[in-house]
């Protein structure tokens, strides 16, 4: 199963190496990890998407409470979270195709960043299923680089 | 100095802990780092946000270069490079406070993605210094939560 987990740390060299370490031992496959301070700047947060079983996900959390830099971990369930990521694309485009990919960047209520004679950059901040099917769309002009900056959520309400 | 270097790498198990551990031997702290999966879902691009110098950056370079795993290492200048980062602030919102967080929310061209009776989320994607704006001017009204991705950048042009 695919989890979400927020590891709330203090902003220390090394710490980074011992979490993303902790999930290498246990041959977690990180797919995504975005990190950076918080309201509090000795503070960070991470968000970790990564795909495991429950009682292996237990465990991970045990070890993760035993780092010296961990403040809190919780596993934010899907229907209780508000998850976004962000994805720059640089796509081929020329004078002819120009018009339809800004069409796909409206449809999607993405946004041009950067436009050059022969590309343009979009950015695009929404679910990742979004910006999956945004990226479909974009890959007939020619994807020439794209960048995404994994998951982060909140929990709902409160 | 602080640098913005982006790592192409397989996507694989481990990876991302020997390319942090990499950067915590050398007593490098990484301030923010993104990782996501790219057009090609075997490979993954990394935007680490780091402080140090030239020489120190060049020896890393070498060594994610000896990393079986690194695909392509390079170092995106600021002039050069679109740079994105994505942040969603639960603020602390009531009746008589709501309409004021809205307009602060539309100044920055941000998003509420989230209402309750008692909070509010806001997304906001942006450049590090508008966040941090935002961030400022919301701190009056009660920061209850704040998550960040660290930065992801793509080259201007070509």
């Amino acid at each position: 199963m695919r989890h979400t987990i927020s590891v709330i740390v203090e902003n220390k060299p090394g710490v980074l190496s011992r979490v993303a370490g902790l999930f290498a031992r246990r041959g977690f496959n990180i797919e995504s990890l975005a990190v950076g301070v918080t309201e509090d700047p000795n503070v960070s947060r991470m968000t970790i998407v990564a795909e495991g079983d429950e009682r292996d996900l237990e465990q991970i959390t045990k070890q993760l409470y035993k780092l010296i830099d961990t403040l809190k971990v919780f596993d934010l369930p899907r229907e209780k979270a508000v998850e976004r990521e962000l994805a720059l694309i640089k796509v081929a485009a020329n004078e002819k195709t120009r018009s339809d990919i800004t069409q796909i960047v409206e449809i999607f209520r993405a946004q041009v960043l950067d436009v050059s004679e022969d590309s343009v950059v979009i950015e695009i901040s929404d679910e990742a299923d979004k910006i999956e099917s945004m990226e479909k769309m974009l890959r007939r002009f020619g994807i020439k680089e794209l960048v995404r900056t994994g998951k982060i959520a909140l929990e709902r309400g409160g």
